[in-house]
């Protein structure tokens, strides 16, 4: 199921727009890959990340989910489109315990103006990993709009 | 509709919760106000939360939101309950542009084992509020398991 | 929160609509009410609609809070606009006993092409009411489509 | 990802729950498949199934889903147990044309309390296929409730 971008900037463009995004960053994450219609992040795990549990958040869990989700659509898009998302729904697996966590997000369907997306968050610790989380996510493609133009 | 929790201190026991939480901290939330099935949690703008249109990342919208829901299904269950989050969905209603946020979490069914809430996220600049997201949340109770309670 | 349609002609327009549709006649429901940004739909209790366990099967839930959240989407849209379900969620709060059933379909955000409702299932025994589930939808207006259309 | 499931009986169990319950039955479906924690739904086309533009009602789309999930839960949970749905969400991905549909639900997570469950509908007609919709589902399992129970 290879994809290809309308756009062959489209991996600098992701790579830009994601780091005009500051809440990654204050956060800790950073992008690992980036091919046509799939993202991946990564979050190397610190104490400022836990809830109550001594675990990743889930607001952390979506967080990083959210951006792959939102990145991996963008990757599709002509360019000159910004990308908000609509609405996401995560599901949580296990606990999220690991030195890192990678979340991939993949297009699953990719319309005029909305993108459907898959996301997962996976816990790495060493070699060993474990599926943490699940998301779909519907994400709105912006044109047009030069204060929110990508 | 107002409720009662079965545990007097439910004020201290989600209060106590949330201060050992680092990850509200971290993006710079605190509870405005716990009262038995509905929490409030501030979160005021910092440029750090902003996604790459310079509104708030759905990310930040979605981890307030969460936690208003989950110390919500806290403050209704008897002490020395645990929570976690099973699932939560949430709508971005508008960008998330203003002062600061102020995310609502209110039970909507309290069960033995899971509790549903529901979360709402409104923009605040000056006197003006507009809402922002809605989330339905799932939540779990945690007993018995002295490593994950609360 | 009183809301007005651009079209005055709203309810004749959703009323026909839901003539046209199939499904909801063949379960057995009818529209109950039809006011701007709101449409209330009632199925009464058969046990053709009964899951395993004796109950409202959860498929049949999920349609009438979807066809009250759609139509209430509809009333609020110019006239010859089409509706279709972008996605939805359903919580399950309560088993579906009950002698009928009342779907609420309401507006939360009305965009130019999407507008986020929130459904509500009530089951209806004698004078006693119990919630039994409640919806977010993501409704997208189709118009210049003609076979599409409303 | 071959799985197992700790009842020989599994597929007896799933094909006599399916068998009990009424609204498949009503809707036209069927069950093609039954595996451990995987589970396949036909829905042939009927004219009675049409939402107001001639296409599958997303509550259809839904209850097949619902449904498929639901068993492919069930199918690995032991001799004994019941299951309910806690919630579920429904992506459209593109509107439901076909001369049949197609559900399949699977396990992503299986839990002593809660599973975790993928759905996919899609249209098929003549050789081709079409993904209509994504789902993700809560299922829980009911044990010592004998009104309840499978």
């Amino acid at each position: 199921m290879a994809r290809s971008s309308p756009d062959p900037n489209y991996e600098r463009r992701v790579r830009d727009s994601f780091a005009r995004q500051r809440f990654m960053g204050t956060i800790g994450a950073r992008i690992v890959s980036v091919a046509p219609g799939e993202v991946v992040i990564e979050l190397p795990w610190r104490d400022e990340l836990a809830q109550q549990h001594g675990v990743l958040h889930a607001g952390a869990v979506a967080s990083i989910a959210d951006s792959a989700c939102g990145y991996a659509a963008l990757s599709l898009m002509p360019s000159g489109s910004g990308v908000m998302s609509v609405e996401f729904k995560v599901n949580l697996l296990a606990p999220g315990r690991g030195e890192r966590f990678l979340a991939s997000g993949r297009v699953r369907r990719a319309g005029r103006t909305l993108t459907i997306c898959e996301g997962t968050v996976r816990a790495v610790t060493g070699s060993e990993e474990r599926e943490v989380a699940i998301m779909t996510a519907t994400m709105i493609r912006l044109e047009g709009r030069p204060d929110l133009a990508d």
